[in-house]
């Protein structure tokens, strides 16, 4: 989960959210002579034990980091919490079920402003065919917290699409520009639920994730569960550069680039595919190589115009920083 | 869900959480011509559409209301977290299948105390067959915020007990003794999963609910989903008075009795059984008669010991008041 304003240096310490997500992934994880889930611990969505085709996810948003209560409407935070959710169903290419929203009112809110806020969620569930259906109602004295669950259903015969499943070789793409997303999208984008599903069917993709923190950051999670490093290539990516990382790069003289690299909450889908995948296909899906997986290397490179390979920094949006 | 310490007027004003929960019932209740669920919204678990045996449910604690971060261990909180989760299965007669869990940390917290607080719902569901398979970890700059979410089953056969099917002229029983669950209970309780499926095979109970914000609270949402009204019994009330309500009324010079009716957090069972239930099944399984359902009212009466009767005032625990 990205900021929706934030200028506190990226970093990817020990103590992070990294560390404590594999610190926790370790202690869950089964023991010997336990089944593994089908979908490993870290993925966008997880597991049901004993329901083969039933997945889940949960996401929590924070009043003053992913939304600001201030400025946005209360119907359109209430979506957002929700389209986080959706987001990672398609990064499975799943089909979502139902939703469940359990809230933390601050208690200044309005009842009007509580309702409004579940008729966001309510909403967009409606056009997503994911009925809001329960959840908890709870008050206090500090910024409003929302926490979204959703089920979501793989159909028989297909699989979900793992995050670790990339290879050398592979080609690498995403579903769309990235970068700017402060500027408005981050509340109002359109989790790419029937798209991810199309590329399943038609492109058989090794691995998919969605972009919540960052292109590079959520990049270097999808390497590490694959056990691969990527080289990016500087061309193909200025493809990549959404007009929103253009209008920003003019306000704070950060290149465009880099708001395509490094910003959050695109949330546009990162896809493997195999050599064998037809490219004429994922670009008439509307998707944009920007690089390709690389075997036996760790990191992620940027190979610029002319021919020279830099590493790039591995950050973008992390909670629980030291 | 009730407070750890919380000396705040209760109230069940228009703006408050039952209004609020009213509203968003409405808003997201089926259209003519939709199915509607199994489980009426506002049941203490949702059901999941298309699959007609699982229900699930979602909780959210914070620190400085449902739990004391600076007096309560890590661990004892995240089981708590989990714990009340679990309840809510106990309440459907629902065997839990798997948690997740959604945190925002306080940005103080330490690694370790952050594993530590997994490691307690990692553990409580190890122990009721309910593994935490994933979640999501945040962190911000106010005080802890833990949700959790479990899916359960309902056996082949069986059905969900809701808590809105009481009939005038059940009898209304508890699981235990209520009442100054402050003094360690509210954190250390056992969700009461295997006797609420026994209660439902062999008493095959008419309503059902978990006790959470307060005998006399819970005991009205009851019976407003069962359209009903109830007479609790003095005599029979003074077998349901815990022992720590006892104590905590040497402390705070407030009846014994007014603990076990208002307190929050005991997490028994409220149960109501057909008069054609055997009431030495129900005591053999440690139910404690408390009252009875009552046709055609719609409060909540105390007969005193003399013969008398009188309102009780509808109070407990309650979010999100004026």
């Amino acid at each position: 989960m990205s900021p929706s304003a934030d200028s506190r240096p990226p970093t990817d310490s020990p103590r992070g959210e990294r560390a404590l997500v594999r610190a926790i992934g370790q202690m869950i994880s089964p023991s010997a002579g336990e089944t593994p889930p089908r979908v490993p611990f870290g993925d966008d969505m997880a597991a049901v034990p004993g329901e083969s085709r039933l997945l889940w996810t949960t996401d929590t948003l924070m009043d003053g980091v992913d939304f600001e209560s201030g400025r946005h409407a209360w119907n359109a935070i209430g979506r957002k919490a929700l389209a986080v959710s959706l987001s990672d169903c398609a990064a499975m290419a799943a089909q979502p079920i139902a939703a469940l929203a359990s809230v933390v009112l601050d208690e200044r809110l309005s009842h009007a402003d509580a309702l409004e806020l579940h008729r966001g969620i309510f909403e967009l569930g409606q056009s997503y065919r994911c009925p809001l259906v329960g959840g908890d109602t709870n008050s206090w004295q500090h910024p409003t917290v929302i926490s979204t669950t959703v089920l979501a259903r793989v159909e028989i015969g297909a699989n979900p699409v793992p995050r670790g499943g990339a290879r050398g070789g592979d080609t690498l793409w995403i579903s769309g520009p990235l970068g700017g997303s402060l500027l408005g999208r981050h509340l109002w984008f359109e989790p790419r639920i029937a798209l991810a599903r199309t590329i399943r069917d038609t492109l058989a993709p090794r691995a998919m994730m969605d972009i919540s923190d960052g292109l590079v950051l959520d990049l270097s999670r999808m390497l590490e569960n694959s056990g691969c490093g990527a080289r990016l290539d500087r061309t193909a990516l200025s493809n990549a550069i959404h007009a929103d990382a253009q209008t920003m790069a003019l306000e704070d003289a950060r290149p465009a680039l880099d708001h395509a690299l490094y910003d959050g909450e695109d949330f546009e889908l990162l896809i493997a595919l195999t050599p064998l995948s037809n490219p004429d296909t994922a670009r008439a899906l509307g998707l944009i190589q920007i690089g390709e997986i690389v075997a036996g290397a760790a990191d992620i490179t940027l190979r610029e115009a002319d021919g020279r390979e830099r590493a790039l920094e591995i950050r973008g949006w992390e909670h629980f920083r030291a």
